[in-house]
């Protein structure tokens, strides 16, 4: 028997949580969440302590924290909140991954997380920044290109739409139809987030839902219909998609950001009978399911992104994990352009 | 020259023919529609004249009289109302369809069509009865079997649930899902249909959506989800039917009969982000893209038919083509079993 007490003694830093106080209703607000300070444990054989680094703040989260039996179970009450992250391994009781790993998998928003080595990837640095690695070389990255080719199956020439356009996921699907030759418009929120889809980032047009009628907007765009719809948001910009479908559309269903909040039950798009009218495919997946491929695509998007012909933008929010819930709601308010991630000072050992 | 004229003073009958007499503004009313007597024009080179014995009664027609361009063109006002048909050619320029051959085609609310007759197909009765070549044998059995084998694709052994269960298309399609293996659900209005689809179409459950919660009750008849949905109605029935999908789903958007009289925009499912959750798949078809396998699919049909394996229940309305928009009515009250049919018993020569 090891003798755990003895080295929690070990360890020179508290851990600093964040866990789930009570299920949100609507918008998560601060009181639904509360940080503690615990001792770091030991790690058991196979266990390694890791220094958390870069934490990913996604939409799903959203669904996680409800009470309803998904794809993933709820986080429970008092239990850290779940999140993917990327950090460094400072003590190891697995000998495939020696102190110094940078590796990245469900670390929790915590500074340090004690995980079974089995449910951690080791990060090829070379591919990329390790904050990359939840970016455009992870699970954002990753959504993107199998949504889109796997799912929405463009070819050249295609008319590919994306909502969210100015978001992690958004950002990179327009850039990916783009090198596939496709003819790429985005939906994004504000004149700002529209300029960066079509300047920085290079799609063919822009569309802002805050200022646009998006189905007149798209209607004008897409003179032949659109082909490839892939969408994050749901509501009223799948309708507006749906209404300007080409024969034979794919509509990739990859988030509904527009929803997830919602303390109503909101309406679907009305016009769901265009998908057979235009004999249209809309389809649902997760990035989950495409795990065997994932180092084929890992690989691509690297050689575009050193080589310039990718982008993988981020916005980094820097502190500790208290700055979490603050850095969530500006996910659903829409504050950041590409990848969100909350990056902690404090970690070290 | 053909003298026209002598050859009108030739056709011993006038035509009694139902119009559109203007756009219907909800659930269509008698004075949307008007019923007039022309003379029956002589056919040109190519044409026959068709005696209609049969008229199909079908939801899509209720799209067909909007103002809105859709896989077919509005059918105009003061225009013969578009309908598929069934009847008997009673004068042919056209040397491969004689006079007496029967034919299947667009021949309109009207006792006689006058038809170029590369828009005819004559109909095999070796096959099944001509009025079959509407129902089971015509393009509602085909609808079923391609919706269901070519969208849905089930395997032995999957969940099937179909809306409009006693219906023209569901009827069928919970037989073929049967014959294929699969364990079958119908949901109908009322315990008479409900009776129906059970006992005389060998369906292994009904749901009664004028008196269950039909998402309570397909949670509880589908313990291992819904592999396949076929959706003949939209609205909450198919967001009943999405709460309870299995993994990897497949929903066939076959019709939307709920949505098409709306006057008002009708929302649509509010839980469209279970395709993402479950990974399913909705696809919308039309049967009119795989005319290539007409002859096939229909002589399986027919087959199964000749076995008594497959049944093709039909409502019937016996009388003029003054019958149509009342019987009309009554296919969106859901009084018909099986395929609507209006049977001319006026048409002669």
């Amino acid at each position: 028997m090891i003798d755990l007490q003895d080295q929690h003694a070990d360890f020179p830093q508290p851990n600093r949580i964040l866990k789930l106080a009570r299920r949100p209703v609507g918008v998560p607000v601060m009181t639904d969440w509360k940080i503690l300070e615990e001792p770091v444990r030991a790690p058991m054989p196979g266990e390694c302590v890791v220094a958390v680094d870069h934490i990913s703040i996604d939409p799903a989260m959203r669904g996680w924290i409800d009470d309803v039996s998904s794809y993933l179970p709820p986080v429970r009450l008092d239990q850290v909140m779940r999140a993917l992250g990327v950090g460094r391994v400072v003590r190891s009781r697995d000998d495939r991954l020696p102190v110094g790993t940078v590796v990245q998998g469900l670390l929790g928003v915590q500074r340090f997380a004690v995980v079974n080595g089995r449910w951690l990837n080791s990060v090829d640095e070379s591919l990329g920044s390790a904050r990359s690695h939840l970016g455009v070389l992870g699970q954002t990255g990753l959504t993107a290109y199998f949504g889109l080719f796997s799912v929405g199956r463009p070819v050249a020439g295609d008319t590919v739409v994306v909502s969210a356009a100015a978001g992690a996921v958004g950002s990179i699907v327009g850039q990916l139809a783009r090198l596939a030759g496709c003819r790429v418009i985005g939906v994004a929120g504000g004149p700002e987030k529209c300029r960066f889809v079509r300047e920085e980032l290079g799609f063919d047009e822009a569309v802002d839902y805050k200022s646009e009628n998006v189905t007149e907007a798209l209607s004008g765009l897409c003179p032949t219909g659109i082909d490839v719809y892939f969408d994050n948001v749901g509501g009223l910009i799948l309708e507006a998609a749906l209404a300007n479908l080409a024969l034979h559309a794919r509509v990739v269903i990859c988030g509904a950001i527009s929803q997830y909040n919602a303390t109503i039950v909101s309406p679907g798009p009305s016009n769901l009978w265009q998908l057979l009218v235009k004999r249209a495919t809309m389809q649902g997946f997760l990035v989950i399911d495409h795990t065997d491929d994932f180092p084929r695509a890992r690989a691509k998007l690297s050689e575009w992104l050193s080589r310039g012909a990718l982008l993988g933008p981020e916005t980094v929010v820097q502190g500790d994990v208290d700055q979490f819930p603050e850095a969530l709601l500006g996910l659903f308010r829409g504050d950041n352009v590409g990848k969100l991630v909350l990056s902690l000072d404090v970690s070290s050992t």
